[in-house]
Formats: C-alpha cells, sequence, structure tokens
C-alpha cells in the first residue's frame, strides 16, 4: 500500500488556523482572484492517482462545512462517533476505527493500493506507524503564528530521513518539495 | 537596518533537538563526510555581507560549547546575566538589554547596517516587531519529530506576507528558499 501526503502549508508549518480557517490560503477566498487561476499545484494529477482518502473527524467536518463533497472516490474517515449527515447522494464515506496498520489493512482488503492521507493528526500517526511513502509539502509564503501544526510536537521514536526529489517554485511563491520516505 | 535570518531548519520545523543538539544535520557530525564537501549553501556570502550577529543567550552558549569561536564580527547576546568566560581573545561579543527594536537601535548606534538575527526565540521576537527584512531557510530532509521549533507558536498578532525571491535545491537534499518580508 502507498500512502501519500498533498498538502500546503504556511512557511511557519501550519495547515490551518487554530479554528480550521483556510483564509490565509490564496484562493481560498472566492473574492480573491489568483494571478494563475489555471495553475493546480499537481492536484488534479496527483487525485488522478489514488484510490481513496483517509482523513480523521475534524478534517471530515471541515470540508463538509465548505458545502459540495468535493472527493468522488471512497473515503474513510477515523472516527469514533457516527457519520450523520453525510453529503447528500454520497454512499463511499466509512467510519473506519483502529491503529493505522489496521486502517490500512481494512482499505487494503477493498482492493485500494494508493491512499490520500490528509490532516495533521491522521498524517502524524501515519508517520509514526511508518506508514507514509511520500510528502508533496506546498509551501505557502506567509508566517501566520499559530494554528494547526502539519506535524506538530511529535514523539517519531527515531528520525525519519527524507529523500528530495523535486521541488518546484511557482510565480505567485509557493515552492512545492516532493519528498520520499524509505521507511526502514 | 536589514536584519536577515539564514538558517537551516528540518522539514518538520526544527533548528535544533530539544537539548540543542545538532546531530540530525548533515557535517554535524565530523566523522561524517557531506557528498559536497565544498557546498556551503551561500553561507560564506551571507556572512561576508552581515556586519553583526544578534542571538538568544541559549544559542550563544550552545555556539561557544562547540569549541573555537566562529565569528569574527561584533556579536550581540539577548541576555541579562553577565558574559563570563568569553573564548579567549575575543572582545567584540556584548550583552545586550531591551526590546528588540532598542537593540537595534543601540547596536544602529555602533554604525551596523546589516544584522544577522539568530536562534528560536530571538528570531521569533525580531518577527514579532517587524525587524525581520528576510528570512534564507535551508531545508534539511529529515523529519526529528521534537525540538527547538524555529518559527514556535508565536502570537504575531497579524499575518506576515512574504515574497518568494528564489529557491534552490541541492544535491544531497536540501532546499534553500529565500524569502523577503515587507513589512507594512
Amino acid at each position: 500500500m502507498k500512502c501519500s501526503v498533498y498538502i500546503a502549508v504556511s512557511v511557519d508549518g501550519y495547515i490551518a488556523r487554530k479554528d480550521g480557517s483556510l483564509d490565509w490560503l490564496p484562493g481560498a477566498d472566492p473574492d480573491e482572484q489568483s494571478d494563475t487561476p489555471t495553475e493546480d499545484y499537481g492536484y488534479h494529477s496527483f487525485i488522478q492517482s489514488i484510490d481513496a482518502l483517509v482523513m480523521g473527524r475534524n478534517t471530515f467536518d471541515m470540508i463538509q462545512s465548505f458545502g459540495s463533497w468535493p472527493y468522488p472516490m471512497d473515503v474513510f474517515v477515523l472516527t469514533n462517533r457516527p457519520l450523520d449527515n453525510l453529503p447528500d447522494g454520497v454512499t463511499n464515506i466509512y467510519a473506519v476505527q483502529g491503529s493505522p496498520s489496521d486502517v490500512v489493512e481494512q482499505i487494503q482488503q477493498k482492493g485500494h493500493q494508493h491512499l490520500y492521507i490528509d490532516g495533521g493528526d491522521t498524517i502524524q500517526q501515519f508517520l509514526k506507524a511508518n506508514l507514509i511513502s511520500e510528502l508533496i509539502l506546498t509551501k505557502v509564503p506567509i508566517l501566520i503564528g499559530q494554528g494547526i501544526s502539519l506535524f506538530g510536537d511529535t514523539n517519531l521514536g527515531k528520525d525519519i530521513p527524507l529523500k528530495h526529489l523535486s521541488s518546484q517554485s511557482y510565480e505567485n511563491g509557493f515552492v512545492q518539495s516532493h519528498y520520499q520516505i524509505i521507511n526502514t
């Protein structure tokens, strides 16, 4: 199973404000025009490559609050609470419980081979469990000071060396770096 | 006065382990050969461009513990305690007190125009005081999980937008990004 992280992060390491808000992210504000509106930073191509998503409950609730549900593929939500009020007409969102490796095993049994792991807590748990294969991090040129940290203060139990595959700068100042994790 | 930050940081945002250790930084271990021993990631050129350094007491104590003192230029240490046991023969290390802007004013009166601001706490204080002009951040391809955070959890009082000037990747996987801060 390949598990990938694809996420935008402020230069000071946050993926959202404390309340989950993404208003600091250019393009998140519908009133604001991006200077390269057709640029998607490889998002579409990445999304095409994955079979399913895994996210925490907070990320799920946040995405649901945006209105229309963006994902056609299976989505697995790490939660102990029932998934009430599912988006209209969407039938492939599943609540899952257990350790990251239990969850991966459950998802693998459904035939999926490439997962998109999303949300700070979930990414940290999967990193700690040696389950992440690659990180695609898009650095947004802003400091927001406080928020939900991508990596947090996580006792990984060891260092995790990364292999830098490539980096790309965009006109708007985004810098995307692609790292591979060779789990030992 | 121009205040610059030039610092190496792990992909998860740490500049040192909790005890100040830099053993995760390639090249910090004298037994380890870098694959590009002559590459200095622009350090020499940067150091040539600055007039003086400002650092916190923890950073000062750490650098002093390494043995030979590396800086020929004036160094200003933010501390309320006397600087005892100064390196042999070094006479241009000064204790300074006060707010970041007080400190900058004191240093400006000595004729300095370009400062290198070093150490996590000091960088955060200077950012908060709108005194940093540029950030040169070298991302080291490793996750260490816990440590001394470059940006910490800092109430900046506002967002600080950055202007991305350039990024450069190195063979060993370091990615250096140069950001300008336009203080309002």
